[in-house]
């Protein structure tokens, strides 16, 4: 989303207004502020107008669904994918926990193996489209596929997205009485995926945890039903690949990038907020709560 | 280039080292302190390190060079291919006038036309570029292109693009005794093109200045042989598309951006660097500087 942003219009903290840049795709007037805004969660200003780019409706577009023995068969296809610059609008894998679920839920009209899964959306001309599919259909036999089914008939389409869509609300409607479901949002480089799914899947067996894996592989952005943050840090990633810190990350975050950078995002916020007034508590603590000693 | 910087390490007024952020493609960790530090002209710090993102070699690239009558034409056919979302490595726009200062400076092997030339580079795969290239044929030809040549053989590629590789060294050859180049580095939305560079293209005509124009049109921006700051701003556009404001182009970023904005900027160095030690002078000046009664 934030690539897709121009510019902002925002009321800042002693009521000032400012526009942060001006129309054109590309500038280097003067520092980001655009960049800075997004993704700070409110906490230096408050957003009153967005500018987007607008984006071309492709030509053609169609969808895949890819079966796999293993989830890191299918990491691994997703990796090769990436790896060969296949253009591609979404890749989603799902483990063979939350296809279940989607069969169990009745979420979608069609009844899914319950095995590893990719979904691959893909975009451009019709013979790009089609060779682009070819191509991941190559890479993804290289990786052990068992069925690959795809469709540019718009109908069709919803159909075979269906259990992508339907994930998370069919992982809601099987709660009972006071269970709670707990997302997490990590994302590693592209390279570490298949060992960060495979190891934090088997840690959740071990805890006895019903959990299922749900991914924006293309990013190297996974979401699973459970705190997965120390093994993403390990593999150099991120607690949060899409969702933000808010209150709920605000140690992962000192623990991901230390309190040196953050003490760079402490400084920005207390020259634009002096009196810390804007969703004060998210993301980070006022420094004189991070550090008794006000350095 | 920004959107390929992963993270940064950057050493700040005070003599602390903070990295920016760690290496997924994806991350919400906090204020986006790598799109802060890009741009800043070293004015918020000193980059030791860059992690950047590696990128896939293409199976196939391909150059294609075409003719227009009119400059107005040219523009045209730049923002048709933008609109319909034809995917392209670069692509510029040269001028009548730039094209004969290729020719005289004999700084390439090949012969060039002496009207408006646009030169557009594919990647992808050998059908995909093949499609492209077809596709830009057909709306150049829908605003009356002459000539369309195009090549994926790497020395006549080599040959093709040099009109456009020399065109700077071309200019500063020309130069007789002290004679100075100006070059300039506005940006406007797509739509505005052809406007700016019509216009402005007169104006230095009136003006009695020897003047090309050479435009990376595909962002919106291009460069002119003297200051084309006020048009561009008219246009919702930027005083700077890629070069920065440094020294030259203060005063212009005072009129695209006002001195709000600009106050943030001016905070957020406050705020890093208190003693303005780094690279000062540069961008935009101190606050007491800009605004004598300080407030």
């Amino acid at each position: 989303m934030k690539d897709n942003v121009l510019n902002l219009t925002v009321v800042l903290a002693d009521g000032t207004i400012i526009k942060t840049k001006r129309r054109p795709r590309k500038s280097s007037a003067g520092y980001n502020l655009t960049g800075m805004f997004i993704g700070s969660e409110g906490t230096l200003g408050i957003v009153t107008e967005i500018t987007l780019k607008l984006q071309v409706i492709p030509q053609e577009t169609s969808v895949a669904v890819v079966t796999f023995p293993t989830i890191r068969d299918a990491a691994s296809a997703a990796s090769r994918v990436i790896k060969a610059g296949v253009p591609i609008g979404a890749m989603e894998i799902m483990d063979e926990v939350q296809m279940s679920v989607v069969n169990k839920s009745k979420s979608t009209k069609k009844v899914w193996r319950e095995v590893p899964t990719m979904f691959f959306k893909f975009s451009g001309t019709k013979s790009g489209v089609r060779e682009n599919i070819d191509l991941v259909k190559k890479l993804s036999k290289q990786c052990k596929s068992i069925d690959f089914e795809f469709t540019a008939d718009p109908e069709e389409q919803k159909k075979l997205w269906s259990a992508r869509k339907e994930s998370l609300w069919s992982m809601l409607s099987l709660r009972k009485g006071d269970e709670e479901v707990w997302s997490t949002d990590v994302a590693v480089p592209v390279s570490r995926l298949a060992d960060i799914i495979e190891v934090s899947k088997r840690e959740m067996d071990e805890l006895g945890l019903f959990a299922s894996v749900l991914g924006h592989v293309g990013d190297g952005n996974f979401h699973e039903a459970i705190m997965m943050v120390d093994r993403a840090l390990e593999m150099e990633g991120t607690c949060t690949g899409e969702h933000g810190i808010g209150l709920g990350k605000k140690k992962s975050l000192v623990k991901e990038l230390g309190l040196d950078t953050i003490g760079v995002m402490q400084k920005v916020k207390l020259a634009l907020d002096p009196n810390w007034l804007m969703n004060p508590g998210k993301v980070f603590d006022h420094p004189a709560e991070t550090n008794p000693k006000g350095t």
